[in-house]
């Protein structure tokens, strides 16, 4: 709680505590009940008298926990719970009738993730639609490309941002996909729904369209497949978000400034030192891109599980996977907020610009009098000889008889103008935010 | 390669070593000439006089890689070794145009994926289609449903391999997606085309035609999305196969042998003690499953690069995604051939069941007269004196009035069989072999 | 919290929870005031009166954690809280002087670590005096020795449990190093210590001494060796304890039940399944040795930290290093227990060896006479012979010629004694032993 | 291969690849023929015959990699060659006698840590070298220091480099450590020697001594503190390392270039772009630590292993292991070569420092005259004018009444004296270098 400013963001945490997992728990027995109600396996109160118990904030959070040492799950204890809060009657002896301790836990947390990845879907778009509004609004913000850190070519700013906003139109069609795949877990014991009589697969139908779950073609006890698809998903996604918050920490560097954001000395400012701005929730964001690989790594090193029901693997996946929701969903939280936020300084960008980049573009605007390699030659002497003599690249330029000679003024104007030299940069954007809309559109 | 017949299984390094990414490499940059011939940008020759040379047999692969170590990557040593080998003219003065290291390298890489990937997703396929064969021919093979790795109620051997086969399904369909969206690198320096005139993204269109990828919005070179998401789906089969894997090395052991995978002296067997049988291959497989995370985490903690080229996190991905899909290979290979001629012994798990295990059925089966708390009491007290007096199950039982009042001896005789207490099993089986034969069909 | 009984047992919560953490910052702002009373910087009004305000039950944890989302830290918001609890005067003058929030989170965090690594300690001796006590007590309890899960040659139940004393013993000297090396965090903004005038080191070192904390020779803002260590220690814990779970895992197999869990229908057992014991505490370490690892991955990948304040790195470790701790500890408590109270089944052991692990040792009888591979080969013959006429491999022995001709019936019945056949094992128990002895005499 | 320039310079190659490990693994054969020899179990034909057929070079490694996958090791074809290249006698007759392969593997593995760690530990012990010398010659040199990315107070390059010597001075001592304590293997089949007779723990103690390694108290074939320690300590090391590389591609920026690694075009510059010089050691250096966490989580999740030999998890261990080492010993050899040819400029250093990081210093200045709260406000008021009126801090603060009153002229310049809010820096520096020194006059 002490670190939930970055790493467990507002409403997070009413989607993915404590209380909201027992409370998962509990509409998975409820709709359990409610699908035998439907069959016909059990009466109509069956259903009706667990609804009216089924409420998380009733349940002793620390004395369920440690009945999950006792029996490995929290489930047994949860039940026993229960049965002292019904009356004698239909709903006690319904009550997780087929289902196995595995069935409930599994299923509560594939519909927290259902539940959790709504906002974290939202906030992700939310983030998406900022990188399209900068990548329109900078599509013409010439500012330094820069590779290994140094400065290579020209980009825009604009281009950077349709750069970030491929990556995550990706991650969001990664999760979509995800999030249409979770599925129900309902097998009993070791899957065969043998306690369920005749009618398991059936209740199993109820109880997905109860719950806005698939049916899996069978129980997926130690099938881990899918858990290990939501933590890729959410891990992908936290690496997309952690590219943003990287550059955006970059830019923000005193020497560099193109980007900052927004901010007062109550956010990320300095009240000693008003020249600074800490990149705060920049850095949130890269430390929960650092942290989700080594989950979702969990997840994978637990899918080999044993038999019908994992004697450790299963088990260690529970709080793993929540959290990767938890960090993801902050950071998704984090990352809109600041994109929609963001200060650009295009003036910046556009000084911020090394002279010799340009040194290709004279180089390419030389190769059709001189061929490449002489032209290549030449412009490289006169860079050479600029940082040297500390001079103007331009102005040494001026002076080689072969520039003078092959290009006008004007030309080596262009060809000094980064603005000229972008190549596809527009087109590029175009087709990113062509993607983009055509998917919301859908 | 000591190692290789557990890591690297024939075809696997033809794909996957050194001369394959030289030769992939290659590769594109005849593609890329290609497409600057069709575009009308090169003429015929600077193609035809390249790929005469773009045979990596005759490169010196130990030099590209300390020239790897000066300039960052192989391909500019590997440009300048193909300019020696070029005459002047056209293919030297077309070589590489328009294109960046990253270009070729990215690329290349995802050539060896989309190479690689054939036989590994022919193995899982061959892997499923034994599964299936075993779901068939052991659908009523009974056995112990294991949980915790305790002796739960009974399953048939022919659920196991479903549940088997809808893992790798699921793992297979991740790999298909991941497939179809293999794209191509190309953006040159930063990103815009620029040293592409007015066609880059025309000249994009033709290579990835050419080499069978798809063209992205825009380069990827800091949108790290595809990597994370191929190394995602190789973790995840690895995983899968993890699981089918562990459960040989279970099923194989000394004390329960219910299966063991076929082989002589020669193959995990021990010349010494010939009651042994090594379960060699599944040992591999887990293996394999046990290395994947960490490098499906290394590729997920590189995703975060910086501006227009990582600074180290692109570099870092190389190794780690090869490795995986070498692993991934193997284990594929590796586990076609164990599950094609796995020797499964169906007397030896029916007679393994623990007697204890029908006690549920019996429970169930005494429900309706007594009411389930009742009955679960009665059962567990027999259970219990049939295991501190070291008698059969059904003996005790038979001592007991409420069991002779309820059942008659053929309903007691029903109720310990577990040929008969299998619930939706062959329900299941079906469901999941014919998603797998839909989705073959396809 | 709901899964607090397998991943939080009891004490930990309470070292490591929030509120702890709160308290190990507030410790540090007090050492830092009575460190400058101590030196004279400041009168002793300054210590006193933040001790009577530095109580973490006063404040309001979910506010602090929403300031460390505005600033970075919840050190600001800590500051700002406790100064308006303070009066004007020394305390609120001297408050927090010449540190910055990094050194206050590192130190409360190393303050942390040093708490809760002192019931860890505990109960990892215990556990490893319970390794001990079966050491001794099962020193001859013959058992079959298990290579890849097959039978090889005998061991004894005592050898199995010095080997997991072995490691124990290794991982306890790991973190007892580690522990002996926790060092402060003091330098100041940037590690200069400038804001402390000339007096910096002189405080970091009466700091250091007020909190039993090494002072280390420049600040380690960036510097993570010391959190990585304090990580890799406890995941080598982990690793070392599910070594010794994933054993007593697959002893308590039910084919095997050689060992299992002390327990009742309360405790891992089955209600419905008297036979049933599930291993519940060894499943638990399991899964957080399953957890370690990603853990400390994601420790060791923040290391690289920029300049004089990692921008993510830092932030990152935080929460992973005290889950580690959490599950290390909750881990160590539950092996403790689980050991303490094993039960092993001699007889078992001795019954569920193959008769055929001991043709190495009648091979080995008659090399003399034979030569080694003339041995092996007879030997090897019977043992076949014996395993397709289902037959006592003592008898097919005894129809040898070469066999009745070397030896005698009792030297076959030597031979094929797994109590005699155990090599050094006795020694070995003895070294085990006394090297853990005399560490703890120490 | 390819990408030997940043993975695997020259020496490690020699060290780690598969002819070293074979050869590794032929020495361990010798060395057990030895100790038979010595201790008189075999005639001295034994070794002299072995030792001379023992040449890694004699064979085919594809062969024995084959073999591998037949028995789950290399060792069985390993010693059938060798038995083809021996006489009949005693070199052929007590072969391998006592071991398992197990035992040849580990030590083997061990031998190469052993070996390899040498030139790891120079390189190591180099680059401390190289940054003891720049915290010497820039102990004076005065540049930002910079917190989030964010220029704070000033620090100086020594300092800088003081810092990263005491990481590297912390990772060679856990190296070190961990390189004292490389064990011996031998145990035989299960780890109770019963295969060598009376003798096992004798021989075990003279092989340690023959290869230089400890004898560890008893067999650890399933005790993985040691691989753990060793994978720890490697990826401690390169996260050390990867700090001080990334700090330089950092210092390296082109808007910064406080620092760059020396090269010419033919190393990290673009012949292109004469301004740039791709920071190529550190990016390398930088992969390598991206890698190596990955890489130590597979070695600890691979710790629980079953029974007396390891299931997967063992055959987990071989590869990921001499992959860090390699990835150690590049990254080395690399950041040796980087450091002691860096080239640093003091003059941009100074250049570069934003004036506003001496508010702090100038709040101080003013703090026994008008209260910390007073003072602070009064600066951060002529900081925030000083950058919205884009005029020199200096200028603003003389406007100041309160500045004036309190400050002369000289007083004022020396507060905005970089050079002079130093804090305890040369006495920092002094620490460290003490600490290195003493370490190495060892």
């Amino acid at each position: 709680m002490l670190f939930s400013g970055l790493f467990e963001r507002a409403e997070v945490a009413e989607y993915l505590g404590d209380r909201a997992l027992l409370q998962a728990m509990l509409d998975v027995e409820v709709a359990l009940s409610r699908a035998l109600v439907e069959l016909g396996v059990a009466p109509a109160e069956a259903a009706e008298e667990l609804e009216r118990v089924a409420d998380a904030d009733g349940f002793d959070l620390a004395a369920l926990g440690r009945g999950a040492g006792e029996q490995g799950t929290p489930i047994p204890a949860l039940l026993e719970e229960l049965r002292t809060r019904l009356p004698d009657g239909p709903a006690a002896e319904h009550l997780h009738r087929g289902a196995t301790s595995q069935d409930i836990v599994d299923t509560a947390i594939m519909l927290l993730v259902k539940r959790a990845s709504e906002p974290l879907l939202r906030d992700l778009r939310a983030a998406g639609d900022a990188c399209a509004g900068i990548a329109e609004q900078h599509r013409a913000s010439v500012m330094p490309g820069r590779t290994l850190l140094q400065q290579a070519t020209p980009i825009t700013f604009g281009l950077k941002a349709a750069g970030w906003l491929a990556a995550l139109d990706a991650a969001i069609g990664e999760l979509r996909r995800m999030r249409r795949d979770l599925a129900l877990q309902f097998g009993g014991a070791v899957g065969t729904l043998a306690a369920s009589g005749e009618r398991g697969i059936e209740i199993g139908a109820v109880l997905g369209r109860e719950l806005g779950l698939a049916l899996p073609a069978m129980p997926w006890h130690t099938d881990r497949v899918l858990p290990a698809r939501i933590a890729s998903s959410l891990a992908i996604a936290c690496g997309a978000m952690g590219k943003i918050a990287r550059d955006v920490v970059l830019l923000s560097q005193t020497e560099i400034r193109e980007a900052r954001e927004a901010g007062d000395a109550a956010h990320g400012g300095s009240s000693a030192m008003p020249h600074k701005q800490n990149p705060v929730g920049a850095v949130a964001i890269v430390a929960c891109a650092t942290r989700a690989p080594g989950l979702a790594a969990t997840i994978l090193t637990a899918m080999p599980q044993e038999h019908e029901r994992g004697a450790g693997g299963w088990q260690a996946e529970w709080e793993p996977l929540l959290e990767l929701l938890r960090l993801a969903a902050s950071a998704a939280a984090e990352l809109a907020e600041l994109l929609a936020d963001l200060k650009a300084d295009a003036q910046r960008m556009r000084a911020n610009i090394h002279e010799l980049v340009m040194s290709e573009s004279v180089a390419l605007a030389l190769t059709d009098a001189l061929g490449a390699a002489a032209a290549r030659s030449i412009v490289r002497d006169a860079g050479t000889r600029s940082q040297t003599e500390n001079r103007p690249f331009r102005d040494v330029l001026l002076e080689v008889p072969d520039v003078r000679g092959h290009l006008s003024p004007e030309q080596l104007e262009r060809a000094l103008d980064p603005a000229v030299y972008l190549g596809a940069t527009d087109a590029l954007i175009d087709r990113v935010l062509d993607s983009w809309r055509g998917k919301e559109a859908k």
